[in-house]
């Protein structure tokens, strides 16, 4: 992950205009500018932490004077209790930028927490969770992240860097070889091809086009066990569509190769992370 | 609502880009640019639903030429099956703005719905529920929006429009009265002034610096019922902490003026909207 | 303030590209790259100091190895002659960011100098001076703190932070009650509400709709007098319209408790302030 | 003038943001959005115009479907009560962009007054008013073209297109001459030379080096006839420094070419332009 | 190609900007506003046409007023004197916007014949060309269109949408398989892998890891038909590296599926296409 | 040229996120983080050198703690071979900015080349060759630059810095005077004015409207020479179109002051640059 990356800074950048805005009235009435804090950051649930090199750019954007100090790596899993942490600097630096980088903290560590319940269950099989392009507007970099943080893989980060031909392409096209061929004479060769089918005929059709990837889209699990015994070797499988903690095990048992699952992104349970403030002295000098 | 606002055209045209980028490379080598479409958006579950302008701007910024006509109104009690609004126009533009059309929809009908279900039990009391600043970094705008549309008020958009003195805030100025104080020497009268408060005796002090509002945080609910008794006409409680849609009734009877929940946007379940496309005739001239 | 605000940055960095451009053409070719120069800032006439950190930012956008020292802080009363500040580093640096520096301070101290000529005249009335929406585009965060340098106070930053009800308003919706009324409907609790009136009538019917403020439009100061008896406790009263430094002290002395004037913002006579150059030798090594 | 340039585009939008953010809470809340008005742009003083074009670019910005009518052109002379615009549409959106708006126009027509004050009394010399680069950061081009509408003309829009040399570049070079020879090194063929001189020798010496232009800075006025009768012919001659509306006409009759004053920019005061609302009925269909 | 991106029209806005600026001060002073014109755009030379719709797009954002016909469609072989478009409406945005339009168009379409000057001699042989990231900064998605309208395909479009893992790559990870099964630890299924050699053992090492492209960089021509016989089936092949139009056929004879050219966008020769301006009369109302 | 403006951090940013976009999959998975190298910039062929502080401006906003050592400066006389530059820092932001800083060296070295190819062979006689608004969309500033280090001048930078009338404006404005003395009424005395002509009798026309510049559009080189004699010490002259670098000297030979030439900013070839990794140990500590 390249964490100067001009998009992330941007995208903290804008966040921060958006919760200060003209300014932090409270802070600036009350805390003098000298007064220097230490603050902790620490989970008050048990969960997979992503998101701390994001809490430590929000706070450079806020105040390049403050210290950050990460006491834990992403992808730690953490009991209830952990300190994640420290900042210290100027209280009000600490106090303006502390909604903005729990609320990403929160929501990432959301993510890694829900992903790893499902790359769990079914570690022993070859199946790899992935995501989909089901994610919160703006933030999809970083929620892709946090996926990966949790033991899953990405699908598309989106309309341009894969082919995906679901049904719609398929009816304008006439047909999946002929819109695998449309494909074809458009895109470059760096590019993979995916299709998404719904029965076993379409599967077959796609395999002859040779697509690389074929999405077993809301299929039965029976219908996917013979969908992996027709690809077998001749094209990567990935089942979508219903797919839960209550299935999973189920799903991964046919022999897909990979799960996507939309609400890992789309519908997240924030983890619980607290930051405290303990107030030090003013520096002397 | 101003949907005109620059803000939300800003966030929507770097989602555009977020999930468009270099281009939609299956839709520009299988759709020819001529062919016409005409898709229906519609709820796969029951909900309020929310966020339809913020599709049809979506749909309008990906090609103007397109038609959106919305069926309902956000706000709407929709049931499975509805049908929410119709996008005619380039078969090629529908596609390329779905996912985002839908992303924010989905998101947004999700609070809605959420809010409506905690708004719903208490409608008989006097209490109200409103948000946090615990809101999607680059979304507050539009998820606050989404909270009034389920029913619900807001409490302040940022750290700039009314002033919040929380713990750290009281624990430098050196006590509640002196914070106060501080505020009213820096900030303007149009401004109003929340102080957060844990026991009786701090609400004592508050009551005392004539804060407008102020938080009971965490407190329980016989407490609550004794801070409603003190407070009486003298200042708007708020109760915040641990509230959820099981003990939500009781808070409500204590008789405090608003109640205000994280969980309404912090954590939210998409609702389930689809889009389907009925492919038309190529226009013919 | 937060001088650290992307707001303020943003307006410096697009204002610097406003003066250079595609460069100091002028100063590129006669200023050797390595030359080393000292300039003092200082000001040619009496006034209240405001702008200095700006003046800060402004040179270390331009070039973040220039030095600079503030030898006052804003706020301070200078007699004709003192200097204000001392910039060190690279020669064209300095002069490339002279006028931006400039501009920005000589507006703010002449702000902040005009409303201190208005506070001071009645600095033992309780009525404060309080800024209007009537600022520079663009400049409005700055400006709103030129004058609380000045010893005035701010009215609202916008019209997302408070509810200003006015004739209009009024008008549409049938009288100030249904006025206030249909605000509560739609905005938190945070938010306050004020009132315009010019009767004793409309007086009457804002303080039975509670409004937090209300604003005496354009009223004599008689009928300010009886204004300020019926408001007694029951709102904050603001005067505005025509008042000038020739009858604020007649307007502070009806009790009312804000007296806003536009021009402090929009008919701004800068301070003269000026920078000199003192150029070193080059730097040997 | 360009009305379509980007760069007035976005200064209109971001004061848009400044003003409007997050929303209009009092008109969204007070007004329904299917309300027509039409409202009526008025000069309460005499004065020239200057700024129409923006109040219409302001508008379309806020809501493209208003209508704005300039009944008069830039440039106009105004008297005391005459109507300016018409701007009608949604009463919400005329409310929403009045304040802006006003704010541009106002001041533009403050500059074009100012500036018509001092060409007036010189309108029978050969001396032409220039402005300088003492404008208001942001709005140079806007105030620049305000200059022109009121009789002025335009010295440098920044310091990427012509050269002034002033007395520290001098001082570097080691002499006028010196300056200009490094000047020539690197500027192209395009860009005129000017250079600032406090005495007759140093005029002297720039009319040698053949600078286009030559500023004389803050020259009494026989020193300047003194100029006139050396440069005749050899260079343009521009005075500058503390000419106000008392002295210009002594200036001028010295026959320098242009003169060049800082306050017509920076120390404006605004033109007085209001907005009124005539509510119309409520479009029935 | 999706005209309608906001990459595309930041792209134009940006480049109006540097070439306006503050203004057209020539056309402003000379042309009134109301006078119009139309425009022809003409090839002065044989070529391959890209760029049309970058010219519209030049032009709507110049100017909504003025309308632009296509005469004829991007990948059209143009001979010497054939007009490709009109511009018509105000003479002023038709020069305004002359250097920018026909900036990209004569590049684009540079590229495109450039481009078809490269495919031409191996249009009877399997082998395409395709681009490289040696693209103009800032233009990379145009060039890469024109590269298509030439008959030519593209490479990746940046670092994030497919794997190239060249030597410094494989020298870090210890070899080509580890290299190889670390990117299959973090990239997801819908990347293609593509890894550079210079060798046979490299190739052979390559296939063994099942990359899905191998590029052989800068290999002889003997060499390669070895590695065409090694790869047979089971990797697509890229040739690369002092490709020219000299002895691209020979390289095409070998039987690589892929050729890649950086020269068609880094050594570009622009097309000469003019615009020429008949003025018609003003129109009368 | 100020290496600190806005503009160029801008380009780069966005041609950073043009090449890098969501990340460098294959170097994020393939080198460590903490993984150390240097890296070798060094020309394979002769030329001129141009961008070595865009190449460290890029790697500086790639990553803040590489270091970059500049070998040499612009404008030096490179040999194959010579080492140019070094990087050193992390060896995943040498890879990821190696392409851009490539694109931008190469580029302007090509220019920087090309440029003093034309200057070389006429630097005995007066004539200095000018650059064109021919140059790439977004990058004028830097090649406009370049063309300095290749030993050429600039022409104006865009429509807003001089006055350059052609043809057409001529036709509307009813001939040169006109067209001249319209110009005059618009534009400061800062600007100059050039005028395009094409026979002699317009030649005598512009000299006797004080055109500051005229440019001989197309003109035979005998009549070049008439012109010279016609305007001598009256108007700067400047030939244009269709000069090469075969009758360069023929054209210099006329004694015209300046030749401009389009091609050397729109048709590069651009300068063969490479970057070497050598990697090193990983840091210990």
């Amino acid at each position: 992950m390249n964490w100067q990356s001009p998009i992330i800074q941007d995208l903290i950048s804008r966040a921060l205009i958006e919760d200060i805005g003209t300014g932090d009235i409270t802070s600036e009435a009350i805390i003098p500018a000298e007064r220097q804090a230490v603050a902790r950051v620490w989970t008050k649930v048990d969960g997979i932490i992503a998101g701390l090199p994001v809490l430590e750019l929000v706070y450079k954007q806020v105040d390049p004077t403050l210290q950050v100090e990460l006491l834990v790596q992403d992808g730690y899993v953490a009991t209830a209790g952990t300190t994640l942490a420290r900042v210290s600097g100027p209280a009000r630096s600490i106090l303006m930028g502390e909604r903005l980088a729990l609320n990403f903290l929160q929501r990432l560590s959301g993510i890694a927490t829900r992903t790893s319940r499902l790359t769990e269950p079914i570690k022993f099989y070859q199946s790899r969770i992935v995501d989909t392009r089901k994610t919160t507007p703006g933030l999809r970099l970083l929620e892709k992240y946090a996926v990966r943080v949790g033991g899953g893989f990405n699908h598309r980060f989106g309309l341009y860097d894969a082919v995906l031909i679901k049904d719609n392409h398929i009816a304008v096209a006439g047909g999946i070889k002929e819109a695998v061929a449309a494909v074809r004479r458009r895109v470059g060769h760096t590019v993979k091809i995916e299709v998404e089918v719904e029965t076993l005929e379409q599967l077959q059709e796609a395999l002859e086009s040779r697509a690389d990837i074929i999405m077993l889209d809301n299929m039965p699990v029976e219908m996917m066990k013979e969908a992996v015994k027709l690809a077998h070797g001749k094209a990567i499988l990935e089942a979508s569509g219903g797919i839960t903690e209550e299935n999973i095990v189920e799903v991964a048992k046919t022999g897909v190769d990979y799960i996507s699952i939309g609400a890992i992104t789309h519908s997240v349970t924030v983890l619980d992370i607290s930051l405290d403030i303990e107030i030090e002295e003013v520096a002397e000098d």
